[in-house]
């Protein structure tokens, strides 16, 4: 059974923990049949890094990067983490103040600290809705109320979900290739 | 008299010279004072580049990066204009088909070849309207058709000539810490 | 049997061909059990990369990102390729002309046209000499001279060969944290 | 006078305070004429900032980005300084674990945080031996030993001084382009 860790920072207010996560772990449900652990990124030890075959990581958008908070983590985690993440599957997502305001580089931001611990990143090639995609992971401005963000969370979820099912779990059925739902945007 | 160069690559109807270019030329015209040069990016040549004091430099996003045709004309030219260029200023905009396309990435790749070149490079710290801003330079999703996805363009073109008034035609009244238009959240 | 797609851009002289080329087949090699396709970007059709379970995909560092001609074929075949390569392997490698240059801001670039087609992109944890890493992908100044930045070379191939290995032909035993050559910066 | 303030977080060994920044020093005392503050990023305040016409921004390489501390202090302080800060210059320094390691993609990480904050940022155009640049920032391997490493260093305080001196001061003879040092590959 696969097994995801949604590893998040949160604003001060906490709404990315009742808005955010909550749909990500929707999206992970839709695939079904994987264990999940959300957690608060101060809350996580390295032995939560290890159970995962893929990881969720979420944070706000702080001048175009990761929050200190998430990066903290990581930096003081490196001697316990690094050389025992390779092949694991990563994903990334973010709360934006704004659009154009730097989610994009944060979930680069993010793949990077990844790629640094051998982790397979990967895109999402969907779009969501019109004009509305998710290519280097979910964007949301602020608390996602449009149902495009809603399902930009959701989206998250299930394709780290599918792939986890896919290459750690062995369902072929479940790859993104032949999913059902729509993901092209002449689908729209 | 500040010079600006809009140099700009575009999708094959052009809808991006019709549309993104006159909207960054009356942002640049909000300024006043200075003389300007919109070119198709292989209309562009390096005496255009050397006789402009800041450039706007804008591109389709294709694949998250810059699109070949305006990667090219830098790669070909920088024999001419490498280590010719320093100081001048540069800002980016972008055209993405959809939001979380990779719009931010391209402006950002922009920006990195701008400063191989020795370009000052600036973001643009305005918010254009709630949950709208454009740190790295404009991310309009398709065409402009929103007051706010205008109004960004606009804006790219605005600071542009603010930054050239100030820094090479000694204008220190443009300085956008002094603007009296709305640029902060808290004004909308 | 897995199969690794080499897609290179080259300098005009074509010594990329003839140095970095051989070297990351080299490290393929090491691997064993791939079939192989070396080809220059132009000579490349969307079949290779259909064909292709892992690519390696490389050009010279430009001004800070790919080359013009490597981004023209995905521009050019986005509506081939697109949404057609989720869950395929991917790796980065350049030559800069300088450290410091640009190098790592490439491999980076390229990482992020793979994500924007679904590709599963990796970092390689690895140090191969002391001060000596690609943890983004190969980063050669210049023709690989020193034998750090040839292994630099193979160990790109050897490494998206044993995530092939691992991944596609279902051989647990070359997974890189089983790896028994020197992966860590204590072994030098 | 030129007010410049180097900023920098260090390794729990502050060998950083003691190698790198010095050498920074050096670079600004090469030009004259500046009033200097160098601060361990935890001992800065916003009226450090505020009294800077420039900055070089400076930490080590973790995991490919910023180190937390100095971007806690960014973080925390964005209500402090957002909105405050546009048209100062900045540039940025790291020191990496490796090569290949993530220098190149931290100082990108710099410059992207200081492009929120409205500064101008800048990369150098210079090589600073055979096949040695700093085109965003210095990146250093280690403590920096060789003389390329040191003049990296030197090169992007000297950098900052000479904008300063020539935006900031008015002193047009400090223009990188009118250099007698020398900056281009064909003078090593």
């Amino acid at each position: 059974m696969g097994k995801i860790l949604v590893m998040y920072d949160t604003q001060s207010d906490r709404k990315f923990t009742s808005t955010v996560v909550p749909l990500i772990e929707e999206g992970i449900a839709q695939v079904g049949g994987m264990e999940v652990r959300a957690k608060f990124v101060d809350d996580c030890t390295p032995q939560d890094v290890f159970w995962a075959d893929g990881i969720a990581l979420g944070c706000p958008t702080h001048l175009g990067g990761i929050s200190w908070r998430m990066k903290k983590w990581w930096d003081d985690n490196t001697p316990n983490v690094w050389m025992k993440t390779d092949g694991k599957l990563g994903v990334a997502f973010t709360s934006s103040g704004s659009r154009g305001g730097g989610g994009e580089l944060t979930c680069l931001a993010l793949n990077v600290m990844m790629m640094n611990c051998g982790y397979m990143c990967f895109g999402i090639t969907d779009y969501i809705a019109k004009k509305e995609s998710l290519h280097y992971g979910a964007v949301v401005a602020g608390e996602p109320r449009e149902e495009f963000a809603k399902e930009s969370c959701r989206r998250v979820g299930r394709r780290l979900a599918e792939w986890v099912a896919v290459i750690v779990d062995g369902r072929p059925e479940c790859h993104p290739l032949k999913a059902t739902y729509p993901r092209f945007p002449r689908d729209y």
